[in-house]
């Protein structure tokens, strides 16, 4: 089995050594536009070899893309276009949009959407990591509009990737990752830009920030690159999230104004209901 | 050395841990006022005996009251009423309203306001654990207020404990606190209760809840009758700081809104500052 990988870096780069590793393929074939990348991942041999992209095609039975959302749109026609019998994939963010993109193309029974739910927030090839992918969820999406046989195929693939399998229809998945994902890189971008703007005034002000800053402010380290195709293609999603967020918070403004200490209490009671999902 | 703690939760828990095994004292004292607290504060060893409050003061050197920061206001003059030349220190998240309780008081030279940087969102005496303050800060506030060698003995105190101490006066710090630590508490509870409510509409909203969603929320696990009274007594800072974070977040709305997503990437790309605190 050969595997080409289009975008070599977290998520592509750590897919490849996991299906390297797992047995699944023999070939991993790496495909980036970013020379620094192609170079990168070959010298911590995520890859077996470099090809461009339609050579990737052609050679492989499964091709993986791992672009950034907002590129997907445009390269997975592309790649439908070209295939025979190949599997494609997508391991975006986003679904809806995507799935979207090629509705009636004539080669959509070869297309499995999928999104591996994992990451960390770390970027490029030299952030991926073994062992990425295992005991985590990962999501089909519309596999009636795939093939059996490719549908069958990717089971297999995250199988080998120790992954747990659940499927949703697209426009679904996009209002669940916008309040278990997107939201909370929203959150993390946003505290972490109100602290820096305070260090203007306040130079000491990071001095005395513990892991419980630490912790919530983790994901703003992320690439911007990667994340505003994903605000962008989910918009609406968000904005609905952000607005019951923000009103969230300007109940408790109102608690507090209001001096309803009481009330504050209990509601914020309510929030210990998050340790049944946090173990 | 005696010290005597009062409160034996995570704080007061793991400071007697951590006292007795750097061997700074050798018979640590427990008051508590739940039950609860100190049976489970005997069955763990985490105090040596325990007593009522008058008579942890009259036997100890240092007392150290680790109870919620709305009973310190009551507390610290009621402590400092009873004691000769025993030292007093608090070891609360805000410090301000703490000291201002006993600005006048004749014995006010014997009390050290200390608040050591390190938590866990966990609560309770089987909470405490060893090694919590080992390489974090700790905070000595107005110590010109205190008596040198009181000073002198919670420093030594706070370095048995491997703590790197710094000082700041006590406005100061409910400054920096309400930016590097209370608002990423308000933060994760309006994240967790946003999400929690999203829950009635789409049960299986949590399935795909990743490492990333359980960081930014996980201080939501916290107690909101640990936090619930530092909310109170810092209200003027959070508010500003809430304000802050609300305007930043309705900047991003804004941005969303208007499709300026150049504009919101090049917005963005100011957190990655962050990397320079957050190793």
């Amino acid at each position: 089995m050969t595997v080409s990988i289009v975008g070599i870096g977290l998520i592509g780069g750590s897919m490849a050594l996991s299906l390297k590793e797992s047995g699944f393929t023999d070939i991993v074939v790496g495909v980036d536009k970013q020379m620094e990348h192609v170079v990168k991942a070959l010298e911590l041999a995520l890859v077996d070899k470099v090809l461009l992209l339609d050579d990737a095609i052609q050679q492989a039975d499964l091709i993986i893309l791992a672009t950034p959302v907002d590129s997907l749109t445009t390269l997975l026609p592309y790649v439908l276009d070209r295939v025979q019998n190949q599997v494609v994939i997508d391991v975006g963010s986003t679904k809806h949009p995507i799935v979207e993109s090629v509705k009636n193309h004539p080669k959509r029974g070869r297309f499995v959407a999928t999104h591996p739910m994992a990451g960390t927030e770390y970027s490029g090839p030299e952030a991926a990591i073994r062992g990425l992918f295992e005991n985590k969820f990962t999501v089909l999406c519309d596999t009636d509009e795939s093939d059996a046989d490719a549908v069958d195929l990717v089971r297999r693939m995250y199988r080998a990737m120790q992954m747990t399998i659940t499927e949703y229809d697209s426009v679904s998945h996009d209002v669940h990752t916008a309040y278990i994902s997107h939201i909370s890189h929203i959150c993390s971008f946003a505290l972490a830009l109100t602290v820096l703007d305070k260090e203007r005034e306040e130079n000491r002000i990071f001095e005395l920030a513990s892991t419980g800053f630490a912790s919530t402010v983790r994901l703003a380290k992320s690439s911007p690159e990667t994340w505003i195709p994903i605000f962008r293609q989910n918009q609406d999603n968000i904005l609905d999230v952000l607005d019951e967020y923000i009103n969230t918070l300007l109940k408790f403004k109102g608690l507090m104004l209001s001096d309803s200490y009481e009330k504050f209490e209990n509601y914020l009671g309510k929030a210990s209901e998050i340790r049944r999902i946090l173990k």
